[in-house]
């Protein structure tokens, strides 16, 4: 009896997920092939799968259902037992918000993005002002009928790490912040510094387009179950662990976007090819959360893409694609790909100065949504953010406090998964080195098997069995912990920058 | 009141089109860019959108808006007339055919696709037979339920040509063969022959890939509204008016698969461009049936695209472009790019000849359907239909009954719309011709603009206004004719292989 229901829950939970497949493969055409004309139409197409996914989620069948299965319980069944926790979170979430929330929170985002549009490209925040504060007081509401202890943030933090707390990744966030920020004065005032220009050195399109398709092939991406494209905004969706498709975008004048952007998406890539097919649309088969999620794109961009042992096999064949670096030495090139400089927009930092981005975002995000600051004091706030973080200032709000998407589209508590990803891929990389004692040899002999099949046992085959926190414990042995990025950052820039000599 | 409960409906029609529309980009997605392990899972997406539009168009709500509209009426508006009486019969089809046939039939035809690719592999036709039987037999119920008046097939080829009967087709049909036997003949016979080693000069694929969208963009094939990409199979699908792609194949050895597959291509494009973009996702904006889009891919393929006039103006550039056709004369192209030749496959005939294909198949499916034929029959019948036809006999099942794909997927009906094509567009042609007096002349200067014009006036911006035959009526004049084809096909063939002379 019980496995005769489970599999009528399993069968709706597939159908739920199938839909969302669809509505991933609807949104990777708009950004790589669709024509432009057809936007208004591909809205509508979009909305109507939104519509369905919701509406399969919410339905009495599956609320029957799941109650039916917590009642007669599961046995010792660890895939039903996640699978059934799963839907129930996510049950929950849903039906707790009226569809008239929803909708109006959908209406007014739309205007709110459209206003931000305009306002960024005229650099002027109180034409989006307004729009902001209307979304605030609608997430507020959202987040109160969801339900939250500690701090109502939690509420919308849920959505994208389950189970995390705004208070304890605060206290996490202090303790890299105070590292953090004499590090990045340190290094701005270092003697030693990369010759920037060789990132400019002219790069053929489909000499880089060749060699990323190499790189990734080398680290284990299967273009049997994916693919590459190029979109303006490069991403990764996996429709199933068989269809993970990711996108670049490529500038001759600057070869780092497209070949550390690949290595990025590629990260995120070898997580979605490497959940279990065998549970493909259920939760066993999806990441843990957005920030597990970032820990394995940064882990193959930073700790293994910008380390020195991973570029002593490669670099050579770098050199060999691109004969504008043939007079560029080894370390030149580790020291370029690794400039640290305080900058203005986030998506161009690098790797020591990102988090503080992050931060600044977080503090604002927890106040405003609390109304402990006005929305129309943003960018005074913002720029005295800056100031206090990186040293700097921007000049106007478009490359300031209008330069994110995420507000606009009603996205709070999203901006932290990006800062939890750098430390949970530090804390991850410290314990494949334990395990792999060999690892940076293996890298440099361009041998990246042994740490794509620890993370594929360790992380990737789990799905959704173990939340962020469980997780980290379990592979790490430790709870998570400022202290492994930290280490790793001191560890590189340190001797990179020579700052102890 | 009437127009609240019309709102209601076109919202329902709306979002049932929009669903279909979504199949038609994973149908696309399949065959352009899907990797090839996400086969699996994709077919899953397939199956749940077609059972979710199935839904939609069979719900109890729709079923009573028809009702409640055909009660009230719709007055004058013959948008809302045409809507209703589409919509109606869509929902008749689909409300006669209980759940359990609908399914038995899908899973009857997979497994018959199954054996039809091992059994044309292996060339034997047995291996085949026992799928084609029990598919017969349940499209022979499908069509018993659906309803008939004058014969069986009627009802099948209603599904592809609303309207069509199969004893008037045979009527047309037996007036063009008689025409075109003794033709083919001829032809075969003539001492004036093409030279066909023109049609294997080398020409590189970019090169191939560039002309072909400067061609498309000049008969005003919008880039902003669509695509061309590659498959293995050319097709084209409209998503709606502003999202219609197209795709091609290529042969550097074989310039003509390419250069020809996309003016057919693009001519169905061309109509699906000129739907009224205002009543997307309606049948006021969607094609009348299979047969009308034939004739607008053919017209622009043969009538247009294989004239002397058209390629006055493009040879030069055609030339120009692929330095292997240096030495050919104009004349030595138009005449080889209209090579007639008995063959054995019929997507590979030429515009004569094809024809005479369609007819033997549609005799074997009338007799099929009818038992007048027992299917072990089916092999002989062929190779004997082969030979009163076009005088050749195929060597194998595999280069006979067994190379098209359709009845191994239950479609039945379908093919006639082919020939249905070919004669819509000649008689279409010369309406076209005596309504545009100066269309050769326009043409070999290379305007292409009122004869699309005069297309989308006359048949595109229509939609499913009008039934086939209404249309055929208003805008020629007369109803379906042989006569236009067989004008066309001696005035142009005859003098080209010398045959008066």
């Amino acid at each position: 009896m019980s496995s005769e229901v489970y599999s009528r829950f399993i069968e709706r939970v597939k159908e739920l997920n199938t839909t969302r497949a669809v509505q991933a493969l609807l949104e990777w055409d708009q950004e790589t092939y669709m024509p432009p004309r057809a936007a208004q139409d591909r809205a509508r197409q979009v909305a109507l799968l939104a519509g369905l996914a919701h509406a399969q989620l919410t339905s009495d069948e599956l609320g029957g259902l799941l109650e039916q299965l917590e009642r007669q319980g599961v046995g010792d069944d660890w895939a039903a037992k996640t699978n059934l926790r799963e839907i129930r979170r996510e049950y929950e979430r849903a039906v707790r918000l009226p569809r008239s929330l929803v909708e109006e929170i959908a209406r007014t985002s739309t205007l709110a993005r459209n206003a931000w549009v305009q306002a960024r490209k005229e650099s002027r925040f109180p034409g989006f002002a307004p729009h902001l504060e209307k979304l605030l007081e609608l997430k507020r509401q959202a987040a109160d009928l969801i339900g939250w202890q500690t701090e109502r943030y939690d509420a919308l933090l849920d959505e994208f790490e389950p189970g995390a707390q705004a208070a304890r990744i605060q206290r996490i966030f202090d303790a890299v912040r105070s590292e953090l920020v004499p590090l990045v004065a340190a290094i701005s005032q270092a003697r030693r510094q990369p010759d920037r220009s060789i990132r400019r050195r002219h790069c053929p399109r489909d000499a880089q387009e060749a060699f990323n398709r190499r790189i990734v092939a080398a680290l284990g991406f299967s273009f049997e179950a994916g693919r590459i494209d190029v979109s303006a905004h490069p991403f990764c969706t996996g429709l199933s662990p068989c269809d993970v498709r990711l996108t670049t975008r490529y500038d001759e004048q600057y070869l780092p976007m497209a070949l550390f952007g690949v290595l990025h998406e590629c990260g995120h890539a070898l997580y979605e090819q490497g959940l279990d097919a065998a549970h493909t649309w259920t939760p066993m088969a999806q990441s843990v959360s957005l920030g597990i999620h970032e820990s394995q794109s940064r882990l193959w961009e930073n700790q293994v893409g910008r380390s020195r042992a991973f570029w002593q096999h490669w670099f050579p064949q770098l050199q060999q694609t691109f004969p504008s670096l043939a007079d560029v030495s080894l370390d030149a090139w580790v020291f370029v790909i690794n400039t640290v400089e305080p900058s203005l927009i986030r998506v161009e930092a690098d790797e020591v100065t990102y988090n503080l981005h992050i931060m600044l975002r977080f503090d604002l995000e927890r106040q405003m949504l609390e109304g402990r600051i006005a929305v129309r004091d943003i960018p005074q706030a913002w720029n005295a953010g800056m100031q206090a973080l990186l040293g700097i200032t921007p000049p106007d709000d478009a490359r300031g406090c209008l330069q994110d998407i995420h507000w606009s589209m009603g996205i709070f508590g999203y901006f932290p998964t990006y800062a939890l990803g750098n430390l949970y891929a530090a804390q991850f990389f410290a314990a494949a080195q334990r395990a792999l004692p060999d690892l940076e040899q293996q890298l440099a002999r361009g041998e990246v098997g042994p740490l794509r099949e620890w993370l594929r046992q360790n992380i990737h085959r789990h799905g959704k069995r173990y939340r962020a926190d469980e997780l980290v414990r379990l592979v790490t042995g430790q709870a998570l912990s400022p202290q492994p990025f930290i280490s790793y950052l001191h560890a590189k820039y340190r001797p990179l920058y020579g700052l102890d000599t």
